[in-house]
């Protein structure tokens, strides 16, 4: 594929349209804090979540979803695990697995866990902030809980790396979003707002998001793209009506926007652009 | 009983007011994605509810609630072994036991877990989409996650079944819900919104406040009518009110309408029918 | 410290200002219900929250906090043991620990794992409903759930017997709130409004909020006043916006109003007193 062709509004509408169609399942094995609102923005987008992470039952469960979600935000060994039996019978199936590396580097044991997971599988796609992509790829970073204490920008070197090893797709997400993947595409992301960061979740169910999108769109370089831009103008828009209000109304508006989007509204706001190197 | 007999408006409203007046104990044990929004649902409504789940102390809670609720939403081997504790300890006192099989027929290990319960005890009510209530009866059903696959209709027969096993109450809700009870009473009760499914766990906490009904109103059958009329008119006037914001801001007038709905707005808007065979 | 002395509402305002400026990173390990919205009142208030509990880290996550929350109102061995981690981690480190005893008195176990927490180390602040503080001194309390039964005011002196035992401050809250320390100092709040009961987690939230203010400000008891009184400020300007909707909205604008409150508003409002003897 020619890495320079950025893909347009109209191309990435088109992923929207189809997850709102299409209503993929999403399995998610994600963190309790997240939970709930991860299931809401799935279900306000047009997809059907499923939480689950027995040992028992999270094979079948990840075979008979479109999309296999990752999240070590509240990990412990037995989540690990049922991580690991997600990944490997999404992998058998054919299924795409995205991983969200919520805190690493906060603690050794994310970083092991990380390390475990890759060892399993190389996830289709891979979204944090740039102390998490920094520290997947052994930076030191002094991160801060699960909170970045990087630039986006800082990450682009490490967020490449990461893609080779992956062979796959790599978003280090910010004030600028840089979506990266294993073949030189690269492109810059500037919708969003900075209260997006002042709601819990928020990035937690962006990837949950690009999970829905992967599962009705096989490129995940494209996937990503355009669920980060979903995720960014709906934000951005939610803010805008939250404005004299505060972030608990954002958060509901947030909901509210990412299911009434309208085409002219996203193709209007999209501030995507091809990365220059 | 005589089976032809439907509940008045009335009586229903009874019920609620007793919820809102006597606050029922509710004791949950449910799913990791929805223990925030059914303990909002149950405090809206007037409820008082506790959530607990260590086997040190679940037979204990259980013993000093009015009403216990099972969901095995995100079950796994401790959480199920819970569940057989707190229904243990329920009947052992007379409490209502009511069972919400969360994605039944998904997967073989929740099939297990759902006889594993009904080998326990046998619950006052069951309610549940009809994909799971058909997946009860061992009816080869599509599964799809926890979504429903099929219609509420075609699990009229299914119900019946299940509610003679249990000799006790089964609701197979949809667009239109069954309500059915072992001694033959059937109704039909067509309130509600298809946006109800676009927020996570409102099925969920239906069944939560089904319970928190039971507990002040013995009859297990006419708790379900009332509970499920309770909701289902809340629902439809927060999508009704929501109309042009989006299922984020529904979920926020559900809460309120549960709390605020008054009398001549319930009997206005209520849908329930005597079911003819 | 003259016990005689109670803080200024620009002495609690510029606690609640450094808050916001500061950022304290607050790891919680607290119940499932309420994690949610536990973390959106500390994005609301500007702090940076987060949830770890497997064994392998917890020592770590609290090592680099500023502040560490223990609430048992899930709990169950596996978590007890993270809190004790947590707990031993963030005393040899002098960070402040403060403890949410939730449901305490309702069932044996839940005596059991706070005597536990007791003998681990001593928390800087403990914030419960007066059933709560009445059982943790072994008071005989008819507890019902994780709700009082109880008046805060009935709880003053064995609040006080707690302060003595942990040499810390105890904070008994209500629609008068009772907030002592081991030295003498005793206020009463009078700000709040009861639909916060109806709303669950707000309790919780209140004390991960302490927590936050107890992170920036070294004086234990004044960060519990400064921390109750944002809260119970920020309640009732929420309840009074949401009066004619109702506790669905609330809850939305109580984010909101913790995230927008201005000093004069909060100066305005503030009811505290020095409490008679």
């Amino acid at each position: 594929m020619n890495p320079s062709i950025t893909p347009s509004a109209q191309d990435l509408w088109a992923d929207i349209e189809a997850v709102r169609t299409q209503r993929p399942l999403v399995h998610c094995i994600t963190n309790l804090v997240v939970m709930n609102f991860t299931a809401n923005v799935l279900l306000a987008a047009g997809a059907s979540p499923v939480m689950a992470h027995a040992h028992e039952e999270v094979a079948d469960m990840a075979g008979i979803a479109q999309g296999v979600l990752l999240n070590i935000g509240t990990l412990d060994p037995y989540w690990v695990k049922s991580m690991q039996l997600a990944f490997a019978a999404a992998q058998a199936k054919g299924t795409p697995v995205v991983l969200d590396p919520v805190g690493a580097g906060a603690t050794p044991y994310r970083n092991q866990a990380l390390e475990t997971l890759l060892e399993t599988g190389a996830p289709a796609i891979i979204r944090g902030n740039a102390s998490e992509i920094m520290s997947m790829v052994n930076v030191a970073v002094q991160s801060r809980g699960v909170d970045s204490s990087a630039h986006a920008d800082d990450a682009v070197s490490t967020a490449q790396a990461l893609a080779q090893r992956t062979d796959g797709t790599v978003c280090a997400s910010g004030a600028t979003d840089h979506i990266l993947h294993a073949d030189g595409r690269h492109v810059t992301l500037r919708n969003g707002h900075e209260w997006m960061t002042r709601i819990t979740g928020v990035g937690c169910a962006l990837t949950a998001l690009i999970t829905a999108v992967h599962a009705v769109q096989p490129d995940a370089w494209r996937a990503t793209v355009a669920g980060m831009a979903w995720m960014g103008v709906a934000g951005e828009m939610a803010a805008s009506k939250a404005q004299t209000l505060g972030v608990g109304s954002m958060a509901v508006f947030l909901l509210d926007t990412l299911q009434q989007l309208r085409e002219e509204e996203f193709v209007a706001r999209l501030q995507l652009a091809q990365a220059s190197h």
